[in-house]
């Protein structure tokens, strides 16, 4: 199979898998810069993630603008896709999630940090981007280019980014690590929530415990990838 | 297929759907204002949402008398939806509902207000029906016009009202908007209170965000309905 | 089919039920007095209650010793069963669960009381059985006659006793009774807490509030039975 | 079946089971101790524990180097294993897992303690091993036999050892038992937090209560296996 039908494959997996974990319900998106032109990336039409098929697959440039005069509804917030690729060159995939677990840290004064290795990427916390400080008062959509890149800013260099009255953002160099650190920041929100409610003091994974722990996650990051294909996306579609 | 027909297909998907949300289980009810007379409203015989079948729907006047001479059980509670037909003309569609993430802010001084933009139509906040404070001690069932129309004056011009001691009602324009309704006042108010459990400040949607983001949402509530129904109602009876 | 065919239908049907709705796992039981011998209840043998069949189902007298022979293994707390029908005539069925929603409000000393019109069974709160108070250490287990009827006697004329440390018993003057009222003590559990979580003010049913609906939840019970049924048991064992 | 096929096939069943009670996800996994040679233990190879089947399954020596020239990749972790078995002649079956509900308690300064019949193996509570305090800044991961055997050493004579910012580990002298005390590790650990949110006092078991119901418990240990392994394995692999 050539890269490019591979990847798409890979995408419609991840749609199906997010939406099998309950990252995705009825609304949030998936995305995977192309991997021919790194200023395109892809993205599903608008539809609830676990009807995406590889139809629904279109392609943006970084203005996050149809390619090929493909003329179906777009995402309303595709902008978030097109602003991180065109600042994170590093960046291939791009999730993002209104995960129940999670809006409550978007929306306290509490920061999400990582309570067990598995969430290592979270490291010193992650950072909250507030729409109202940049743009005032909004439907808290990211509905154009310049609120995309508000939010990649607030994100930097980092893997997550929430968003607060909304949800949050992970990114990865692949599919399966913007997927993984999706599934490990709605997991690290709700174990973090059970650990302040036990009322004793909570201990996080120090600086240097989650650099080591991220490097080696990255080397297993395909063993949930596979599970969850053969879960959520057992027959490819035809 | 005729509007009616089409309607009641789509009160039966959600029932349907509302059960497999959780939003209903045993008991609990949807209805829909007649398409060809607004002065009657559509709503099953008295069984448990999830088995209900097009040949359950039965008509009600906007006192909640079932028309046509039709003589099975209807809900006890059927005057909830007489009355707010009666109220609110603006009004097609009614869900009832206990949802277990609901009930604990229907008997909590903590107000349910939007964590986030999905639940906006709840903006300054749920008000709640006190049946007490109007005909004493009952057995907290709206189980006649008078009580209904308290409900209804409760509930105002808002899209949601909450019933101490008992669980909420959401309306809506459309069935799709009164479900979207139902479900993401049950998603806000588990998300409400994860929040408030994690002990920081907590930031709501402001007023104008929730005016925003309402209109926003308005124009994609297809979207999780067409996942519902192929989730939750994929065959439709023949 | 004859009375005793039915009930025990009814009765394999509830094990599945109770599993179904996580009230029993592994371990717990349901049982029902003899329709035609009042000093006789019907019990599975000593099986998980996901996996009992009619030709589980053993009889004891109020002693809790097996008839007919029997030498099947039999539930080492049977005796739960055998003295709460011996002082309690109006009883017709006893629940016994390990449901985790419930068994914190055992180990507290917060006490179970209704949120809701759906748990009005519950009243001015729950009793909870302290086995220590009555034998010292133990193996928490009622494993014979005189612990049975310790617990009878915390349950007093009631519908419902925790028991610390343990779990908790329903009675019933039918099984649909006693299971609606297991399933709700659970959900009622869940409710409280997360009202209490909320840090405000809680308000439960008023005593004569909870009467009234006590007195119109026992003439609805079967809507919920008939949909467990058609859930859990949709296709009697030939 | 000779006995050491039988023993892979509850270990196969173990690895199902785990995973169908979320015990396990993507990550954590099952041992048994070869019944042949004391100094050896079975462990599949890395690989989600859903997907484990008995063509899986490695030998290791308690060096945990793996046997009869097996170049499969083994689990990081295998090292848990491997030192526990050489110092607990007593175990023969390990479990090590991140089930959400226990790892808030391996980061916070509540202990984890019995508050039911169920996880009397609980005792006094469990220990928590922190690798900060033998190794310094590390991945968190067990990874060599050093570290497994500082944490055999936490974990000392006792069932389980929570380890802080990744997971628990517990011990049995058979599969089932270890399974056993691994899901009422986590059931345990989600009442606990319930019954702390509820804000009251909590009552735990005493010391001699926990002793006898643990004895108890020894002796009903096969009535969930069988429950699990019809719901999680029904038809082993042929």
């Amino acid at each position: 199979m050539p890269a490019l039908a591979a990847l798409i494959e890979d995408l419609v997996a991840a749609n199906r898998i997010l939406a099998g974990l309950n990252v995705l319900d009825g609304f949030g998106h998936v995305s995977v810069r192309h991997p021919d032109h790194a200023d395109r990336y892809l993205l599903s039409r608008s539809v609830a993630p676990e009807l995406v098929t590889r139809d629904d697959i279109m392609t943006f440039d970084l203005n996050s603008l149809a390619q090929d005069g493909d003329t179906r509804t777009p995402y309303l917030e595709r902008f978030i896709h097109g602003e991180i690729y065109a600042r994170r060159p590093d960046v291939r995939s791009v999730v993002h999630s209104h995960a129940p677990a999670v809006v409550p840290f978007a929306a306290s004064s509490v920061t999400l940090r990582p309570i067990y290795h598995m969430s290592s990427f979270l490291r010193t916390g992650a950072p909250v981007f507030e729409m109202r400080a940049h743009f005032g008062m909004t439907d808290m959509l990211v509905r154009n280019n310049d609120q995309g890149a508000a939010l990649a800013s607030s994100l930097a260099d980092g893997p997550v980014v929430l968003m607060r009255g909304h949800g949050f953002c992970t990114v990865g160099d692949s599919i399966p690590v913007a997927v993984f650190r999706a599934f490990y920041t709605q997991t690290n929100a709700d174990l973090q929530q059970r650990a302040i409610a036990l009322g004793g003091s909570v201990t996080y994974l120090d600086d240097a415990e989650a650099v080591q722990a991220e490097e080696t996650n990255r080397r297993v990051v395909m063993r949930p990838w596979e599970l969850w294909k053969a879960k959520y996306y057992p027959r490819p579609d035809a």
